[in-house]
């Protein structure tokens, strides 16, 4: 067995002699991007073996210079002694302060809290049951449902068997006073947990958003409603590969795959609900539900089931999962919490959306509304309390700085915001935590596009005018925009935007439009009908509304009809928490909802090709942007 | 570690030095009766030792010269060194075909059962579902349950997760042809099992007796509603103390008891089901569904709760648990089955009764039924259709062959049927199995006190009549009378029943009637008022109904009211296992009937007083025995 050290953090693991240096950094609990699965081809998972031998395969990624100094991939690497293994900067960029600012706060729900009643799925009774005697000796567990039967007005509750063993002991132990909770099931109550005494504590609630990135939870108190604590981190799965397709084909591969990707989410959620526990001082056995929404994928894989979409007709194996147990799962700080997934309506439209649907009051609005939730994936809803119809469109990574030359997440040091003179050609730019810049993000991407083209840098079809007199522009076949010279950025070299970048972007932005329209033409109705518009997702936080709509990726409508919902499945989830009739409300809005497969739906490739154009063909749907282009 | 070795079945166990004798036995899987639970005082666990080193405790009940041999109480043994140990006959009596002729055979159901509709609570159903499709392409347990709701008619169908999962990839792997197991619940379905393509073998269940000292299994084809295997087996939890109170007090030591406790009822019940298996060719699998009916003390250990019931106010933890699925047990033969318990009234009016008064049918019967039960405990039911009422008198363990001299359960060798001439006193008797006399049965002793009294051998209130000329009567204070000379013996001793046998036996009698005349008196009727007899309870079988009445146990009542049941709580466990509205009627049963503690009430001693003679001291009571007893 050989030790393979990896630092900086310095996290150790013992290896077999030949092991895959991947697969160390997994066991070792390293996470770094490998969007390629482990085949070779992404070179994110690029390292320096500082001391130890290795065999690694030949790769286009690796220079030979950079072979010389002791870079490797480490999927194609073998170890072959004890190792000490360097991660490179991208490798280690798990910015958790940046993480908490782009994904976590949502717009204060108070507003759309109002009128949520609290009225939570788990609450906490406290009993003085008369002792038995001869004159009433009922059995132990038929003295305390008769008790609960009273409380909740029900004749269904229902205990398991260790439930039964427990709360008999307790109540004969502690003079027939107890507490419990009591969790509400579709037909009545189930008992979920006993204490002696009096439980004073309050009964709490973990609202949580698996996402493919990222995973936030608040811990909420269900008694007041108030969130006494929010964490998020990036989702580990990460290791496993960038985008759900990677992940779904990782865990496809064996059991062990399965096993392992299941308890990376586990063990990612774990160290969050820790951090607040410390930070509150609550005990984990206060907390008590937990409402979990997330796409498709994330939530197969939390229950370690394999998601089965990849394919056509893209079946999911579950919608609506029954209500766990966490002793059901792999979750360490509880056994007897329950774990409420949210429904999902379609592969492609996850319990995120649902959620979103829920935490945005849409499902019950009275005005037409579309709801927007850009990421990897478009999903995009339209309807309000009468009818929903909803589609889901690929927008592939560029959005969230991927496929893109100098992409790069929402993490410290990324270009969030970009200014372009439209007489010199420089740029003014802003990055996430002010800092020395390392690469774009999505919303610096969107912001230089729209600049780019207001300045007449590029044209409306993302081609670099070469006609004009500036160093920024350069290069002959592949053209590129500077936009940070190397002498100001982090890792000494220059921040450049392709054309092949911006050909990335104009197709991701014309697939979500050309879905925005796709979805208002199957119903005949036209964006003028339109009465609400609502962004969600935690790229709606930074993206600058009037650069979206420059570019064509959102249409066109007064600011004071758009709002932003920020993390709407973290928001849902709350809502769901704190009022148990919302998740039937979850269910009843899957149901309604009409799913609009794109891939099978003729006019999308129409719309898709219109939309390839910035804002778009048809710029009569974009007066204004038009108006400022003449102008 | 030492080597044990039990004698003369070979079994073998591995110790520690100075490990107790009796634990050893029990880590051996070696049932012998030890109801004082380990204290040395019964001397029931008496061995040989015949190599080995041991030491120990002095006890009245080893002889000098027995202790010489190597005779030794197990209980209060320390294992020195490699050992090998002989059982005791008495130890090793453990007549498997006496028990199944015992214990198991009911009266054959078909009469009470030709008004149970079949309807199982389990059945099977194989589903050929359309692949999905991009049109039709809801989640695969979407699929399923869409389709099982049209077949079941009902919209709540349940998987758990481990279902959801193993369903997912059988019908994705089979072409989505499947045969499903689905289990009704109070609320719907629940789906249980999940088999690729169609699973022509018809689905099973067990009724299960699980009997302080005997258990009882049937195999029931739960398509057509026959029996295709039936066992029994002495209840191996008998080496923890033979009679409930004993048990309790080993379950209540401390948890490795009640673990071990469970264990062995467990074990016997694994050991029946796999004889069975082995029969039939049945596969464990196609077993889906178990009902299983005993006391409060025999269900709650088989749950593995600590029962609670041993003092006043004697409440037990549960009267009706929740259906149990066999993966939460030890039963190693299926981790799907569910398990019902049948609900019991109080704790010493158990679900054994319950069924039994669903299997008799005297749940609807028009008729005013007295319902018998005769064990340790006498359980007595009186009423129909319209109003129950029971009560529990404890009748000690002398009609089991506890407490008397010469005791037996109903092994080979047990006297069972005993008649006495009246002229010479000298006794004609019928052991079971016919071979040579060991001792005396409970129905032996029932029918040797009525013979005696016959032919004046003994008083009515239990007295020898010394006056007798007759070898048979000796002694002088301890009077007894032999009813097998020592050469006629199995084991060479004179079988006698002495005069303290004959006064527990009136106390037992006493104890038994005195609780139906206190449940007649309870609602004013008489018993000429009573159309009908039950008699259940393996007991019941022996008994030869005249000898019982002459005694005074059962009330003189004309032989064609008179039904045996046998064993009822097997027949009710068949008759629920078959029809699952029967489980509701037994929770309605339980939910109907008034429980009379006959401790709590004030006549119940005077009763008792009036019974302690022979047949009754108000000889109205009985006319025909009167007559005889004159005659």
């Amino acid at each position: 067995m050989f030790n393979v050290t990896f630092l900086p953090a310095g996290k150790q693991v013992q290896v077999e002699q030949g092991e895959n240096l991947l697969r160390a950094a997994m066991l070792a609990g390293v996470q770094f991007s490998a969007s390629c699965g482990g085949s070779g081809s992404c070179g994110k998972c690029k390292v320096l073996v500082e001391k130890g031998e290795f065999e690694s395969d030949v790769s286009a990624r690796i220079s030979a210079a950079d072979q010389e100094k002791g870079y490797a991939l480490a999927c194609i690497t073998r170890i072959n002694s004890d190792i000490e293994v360097h991660l490179p900067e991208d490798a280690r960029a798990i910015d958790r302060q940046a993480i908490e600012r782009a994904m976590l706060t949502s717009v204060e729900p108070s507003e759309l809290l109002g009128h949520i009643e609290i009225n939570p799925s788990v609450q906490r009774i406290y009993l003085e049951l008369p002792p038995p005697s001869l004159e009433d000796n009922v059995s132990d567990i038929d003295r305390l449902t008769r008790a609960l039967e009273k409380q909740l007005g029900s004749k269904k509750i229902h205990l398991s068997l260790p439930l039964i063993k427990q709360a008999s002991s307790t109540l004969r132990s502690s003079g027939w006073k107890a507490t419990f909770t009591v969790f509400a099931t579709d037909e009545g109550f189930e008992v979920t947990q006993v204490f002696p005494g009096h439980r004073t504590e309050p009964v709490y609630g973990l609202a949580v958003d698996i996402g493919t990135t990222t995973i936030c939870a608040e811990l909420v108190n269900l008694e007041n409603g108030r969130v006494q604590a929010h964490r998020s981190d990036y989702n580990s799965q990460y290791s496993c590969g960038e985008d759900v397709i990677s992940r779904i084909v990782y865990a496809s591969r064996n059991r062990e795959n399965l096993a392992h990707i299941q308890g990376l989410v586990h063990s990612t959620l774990n160290g969050l609900i820790q951090e607040m526990l410390k930070e509150t001082g609550v005990q984990s056995q206060d907390i008590a539900d937990v409402v979990m929404s997330g796409n498709t994928t994330m939530t197969h894989l939390f229950m370690g089931v394999e998601p089965g979409i990849r394919e056509e007709p893209y079946v999911p194996v579950t919608s609506a999962p029954p209500v766990l147990q966490a002793g059901e799962l792999s979750l360490e700080w509880s056994d007897s919490a329950r774990i409420y997934l949210t429904p999902s309506r379609a592969s492609y439209m996850g319990g995120d959306i649902t959620a979103g649907l829920i935490g945005s009051n849409l499902f019950r609005s009275e005005k037409l509304t579309l709801y927007i939730d850009v990421g990897t994936n478009g999903e995009i809803v339209l309807g309000g309390s009468e009818w929903l119809i909803g589609c889901s469109c690929s927008a592939g990574p560029a959005f969230e700085g991927g496929a893109i030359k100098h992409g790069m997440r929402a993490a410290t040091g990324a270009v969030e915001q970009v200014r372009i003179d439209p007489g010199t050609f420089e740029p003014m730019i802003l990055t996430v935590g002010q800092s020395s810049p390392r690469g774009i993000c999505g919303s610096g991407l969107i912001d230089a596009m729209a600049e780019l083209l207001m300045a007449g840098v590029i044209t409306s079809k993302g081609r670099f005018n070469t006609e004009l007199d500036t160093p920024r522009i350069r290069g002959q076949e592949a053209l590129e925009y500077v936009l940070v010279w190397a002498e100001d950025a982090q890792n000494g070299q220059d921040i450049v935007i392709t054309e092949g970048d911006l050909d990335n972007l104009l197709r991701a932005k014309a697939a979500v439009f050309a879905g925005i329209t796709t979805l208002l033409n199957a119903v005949g109705i036209t964006l003028q009908d339109v009465d609400e518009l609502l962004i969600a997702g935690g790229f709606g936080r930074y993206l600058e509304l009037d650069k979206a709509v420059t570019i064509g990726l959102l249409p066109e409508i007064s600011p004071d009809r758009v709002k932003y919902i920020g993390n709407g499945s973290l928001l849902g989830s709350r809502v769901m928490l704190l009022s148990r009739r919302m998740r039937q409300e979850a269910l009843q809005v899957c149901k309604k909802m009409t799913y609009l497969e794109l891939s099978q739906d003729p006019s999308f490739m129409d719309q898709y090709v219109s939309a390839l154009f910035m804002p778009h063909t048809d710029m009569s749907m974009f007066p204004s942007v038009q108006a400022s282009l003449m102008g």
